[in-house]
């Protein structure tokens, strides 16, 4: 089967295609809504491109074997959601320690795992490079960059998508991503057969120490592992990602008086409600963060250091607010606008990703602006 | 034999007699430094008081042990260390939501799980109420009040220590927790067997749905689950414990031009730095969290009100300063003085565990204090 | 792909091609040789077809799935080889109670698991339909075979190889089997959907009683599980199973003063064997069980009626020939001549899988027949 | 608590109670009946003295640490029941060729497990010494026995019971067994720490050859790995053990006309019923074999010398009455006359563990005896 060009997909079948298309030839998942449509259409499609799909029995199963994958150069990728990355959790730590160029889609249930994936929800605090797209176009083509992220940093990428990502279908175009990204190191670190060459070794427990400060190599008996050294080598990265690779879509932030925030789907439905909010003569500005990690905190200290004030819509009980407010630094009033969804079946209003709902909130706290 | 009334004995075992004391009845562990040592002191001390250890096959089947005595009404214990915390992170997650109080150690290599630990590294950021004890007497008083708190409030408590907890002896005294914590609820919730009695259900999966809003029962058909209730009880449940429960050592605070923070046994360390820096003429106050999780941020922003800067000591790359600087909101400068460990055998000075190395570090911020 | 018509592969392929010419659609396996063979086939194959092929975690997994993908009404076959096939026993017993009629390939490393294959190596002894092809060309037909009288019995059949069947290349046939094997019986058991009929049952752990003896319905508080009756089946159906499919192949029966006997791809040296003796003028007869369970005791009664001395080969320390002596009951002497391979390495001569060392073992029976 | 010396327990109890007299201080298991209750029973007593008892998470788990405990010298048990063992298999088929001499307890649900322990249910045919006790008293003898002959033989000794061993409460006593089994070798293969001595390696994986058949050293490049040699040397310690071990109970074989045979507690029935019919003026002999491997086959073939007639009892569909076959050599008739017991809520008469049905089944053989 040639590669698609063109197609009307779910966004979970569109990022699924995209990965395949960046050269995913290792994919393997458990199923658990939202994320069972990314295993259904890998498991069809990957025999079809020569690669490998397999229904693991657990997400911690799962996380282990893309780590051999990845470690023997292969691009490979898992999704799951919300629980199944939870499970996930020690191996993720390693990999960011270990250097493991894996791509790990969370397919949340809602919003909720905004710390999970920002603050590295195991332990040590060694988050992935995190990516929310907002669309099927945009996660077509944050599959491609997710990949060549990875890579060109050699760390994990995460791609934090929810339910409305997976499920709503849209067109999309596929088009090779050689043509933009740019070009990425040889795998000089895979572990994809010693013959002919020194052996090799992928470790997320320590450096070999072999050359004192100065350069001079240690005698053998002075050599030894420095266990902190990924440690502190992946918090030094981290700042290295964060120089060069953050971006963030922002709007009609010139005359704004009040700034709304969201990211992933529900940032379509902030945007809305402040193209309506607009109409109605309020001037809103829009900040989405596309990396939540490393977050676009100049982005948003630039802002409040016009004091204007800051509305954030989450779909969870406020967690992205903490990295605006930390971004802020009390420079401008921050408001959290979002909350944890009710069932449509629950009584009372509660904060549906409904863009009249995100107007009325956007309505309460413009009101009150010159207050704060 | 009797129950120990005062001993000579490492952080690790004070704190497992301590909880055995509280009326800790099933413990489960799987090896790993330095939480080995509460799970050896359990196996041999358990039989003696009739309670059950087990070591486990691995932290994820030990939660979910716990989860299970917890449920039945038993008051239940795991330990275990930073990657085997990793492990139990859906489970924890799913213990917040299903209120299961269980109480669970983190004895960490260093301090690098504190966001694990206070922003809930599983998904849907459930955390537990988190105490971080900075002494072997005050790891015996934790165990008394972690047993409290989680009856009290019907929600998972977990102790964050480390290796210098655990390792370190000192001389403790244990005495009837009954006399000062205050009478606990019924439990009325636990899985105990319902001869006589209507079944219970324990469940992290959603509320029944019984009655309308005006408190008139709802005819059958109407009757559902609400999913996110749990989820949202437990963000309302944190806003209660953080009004009720919240504490934190002080010292100096008065005259202070500088203060430093820490918690746990680093913060002994820090608090050495501050009276030496005092001996030297510089005024330093001192604050250390000891619930982490309601965190003091009051004590923070009044500390910041009066233009004082904070410099913030942890055995890692930076995670508690976040909380103080979403406390103290740009109000005043917070320093990171911090860092990960090197290895003694590390080449170059690194912030270790080292009092003198706070002192300079202090000095350093001190002369400035006024430039911020 | 078009399916295969004729090819020289190794048996283990060959088996694996033949079995999707019979409408295998679901595969797993671990790998382990000799039996890896079989997964690389399937890896490569089943998607081509539309099917699924698991590398499962463990054989303990791999037999559960195979349990629930027949289940479901899909033609399913799981290779293995030796240890692992220990692992499948608790299932293997159970599936002959629940009458699940898949394929279970032991590629042995040697002829060793004869009692676990038909004394039913599980608890209760259920075996299965067991099958020894001694070439590729029967290994082809073989697949057929089993997949046909699993359905025809609703019973699991299990082939039983070895490294020489899985190694060695032959050039084999690939024939529609519904030419030859007669019609199959409705899967009227099937759990595939219920929608529009009454739900379905698969389980070994008894029958549900719901008639009186006479065949009038019991009311229903007389209705009762008969845990047993899954057993007492089983013993039943596999004396139906030994009327109508026992097969056995002989040669040189009519003048024959001794009987050699073997399975497998053994049978084929100690054939050879026989062939050679008959040359040196030792009229030597030759019985080879195919199906090992039922096995063909009428055909070694018969002989050993005519006081016959039988010498029985095996690649294993005495297994096939318990069944020979209870088959002959004493009515004439029966000779064990084989063994457990010795490394190619070992001192000393073995009972290697060597005609001429089955040969000089005939020579000696031969010369003392008389005495017997 | 003080050793018992004499009490009223059910037969697991007390089998249980004469492991721990016998020196066991490692058990394990996974609750089902009826082995629970030596799983209840440990979990108490083993605290008291020191041992350790681990409710495992499968019984696959269980049989591997119990391979571990004993490996490193503690005297160690696992009981299970028919599914449990069948878990069990792979590691047990090892333990043979290992020499891991662990004492295995299947409190069966019925008889229909004396292939599985007999055969080794297991790759390779590696079977355990099998005992039989048929009372409460008998598996406490039993219990010494086993850890005796485990050590004296460095082989994995079974226990054979079923429900009515376990649950029937009997007065047993205890006495130390030192005073009646003789000396056991040093445990020179144990791994219990190699301070001070060259390291010792438990496998089943193989022997290394450092000899030439002369006794010469090899030089190190033709030194290597025999790999069947534990399987042959596993057959030929089972003749040694034959010769050795074999235990009988007989009665009135003097004047026997015809003799009926039963192990286990079954055998109790049977011996009460040849009472009853010799009071009815039939002459039958009784024969129990005590060890099921090796098994009493000289006994039999002595009885089928005298052309008597034999009836075979046993609560399965006939497994034990084809070792009586193969001892017996069609020297004599041999009968089947038990059966897989129905519930006792099922329709018509079944073999029933019933004292007065064997008896009707001996007065119809009886009549026959001489017509066979």
């Amino acid at each position: 089967m040639s590669d698609l060009k063109r197609a009307f997909l779910e966004g979970g079948h569109a990022l699924a295609e995209a990965a395949i298309q960046a050269g995913c030839r290792f994919y393997c998942g458990y199923p658990m809504t939202p994320s069972t449509e990314v295993l259904e259409y890998m498991a069809r499609r990957m025999p079809e491109v020569g690669g490998v799909c397999v229904n693991v029995e657990s997400e911690l199963e799962g996380i282990n074997m893309v780590w051999g994958a990845t470690g023997a150069g292969v691009r490979s990728m898992i999704a799951s959601t919300t629980n199944g990355m939870s499970l996930m959790q020690e191996s993720l730590s390693e990999m960011v320690l270990g250097r493991i160029p894996a791509v790990i889609v969370n397919m949340g249930r809602g919003q909720g795992d905004y710390n999970m994936c920002t603050r590295g929800g195991g332990h040590g605090s060694n988050p992935a490079i995190v990516l929310a797209p907002s669309s099927g176009p945009e996660a077509v083509e944050t599959a491609y960059r997710a990949f060549h992220l990875a890579e060109k940093w050699r760390h994990p990428v995460m791609i934090f998508g929810d339910f409305l990502l997976s499920h709503t279908s849209e067109t999309v175009t596929f088009e090779p991503p050689e043509d933009t990204l740019g070009p990425l190191p040889d795998k000089d670190w895979a572990t994809d057969g010693a013959r002919g060459r020194p052996p090799r070794l992928l470790t997320s427990l320590g450096m070999r120490i072999t050359d004192a400060p100065d350069g001079s190599p240690l005698p053998d008996a002075q050599t030894r592992t420095d266990v902190t050294a990924p440690m502190r080598l992946a918090v030094q990265r981290h700042e290295e990602i964060a120089a060069a690779e953050i971006r963030v879509e922002t709007h009609w932030l010139e005359d704004a008086e009040l700034v709304v925030s969201a990211f992933g789907v529900p940032a379509r439905f902030a945007q809305y409600a402040a193209r309506l909010a607009r109409d109605e003569g309020m001037k809103i500005g829009f900040v989405r963060p596309y990396t939540l990690l490393p977050f676009p905190a100049e982005t948003f200290r630039r802002v409040a250091e016009r004091g204007l004030p800051i509305a954030v819509f989450e779909n969870n009980a406020g967690q992205m607010v903490q990295d605006v407010r930390l971004a802020v630094e009390g420079r401008a009033p921050v408001h959290f606008i979002g909350g944890i969804s009710m069932d449509s079946s629950g009584f009372g209003v509660g904060p549906h990703i409904d863009a009249l709902h995100i107007l009325q909130r956007l309505r309460e706290v413009y009101a009150t602006r010159n207050a704060a």
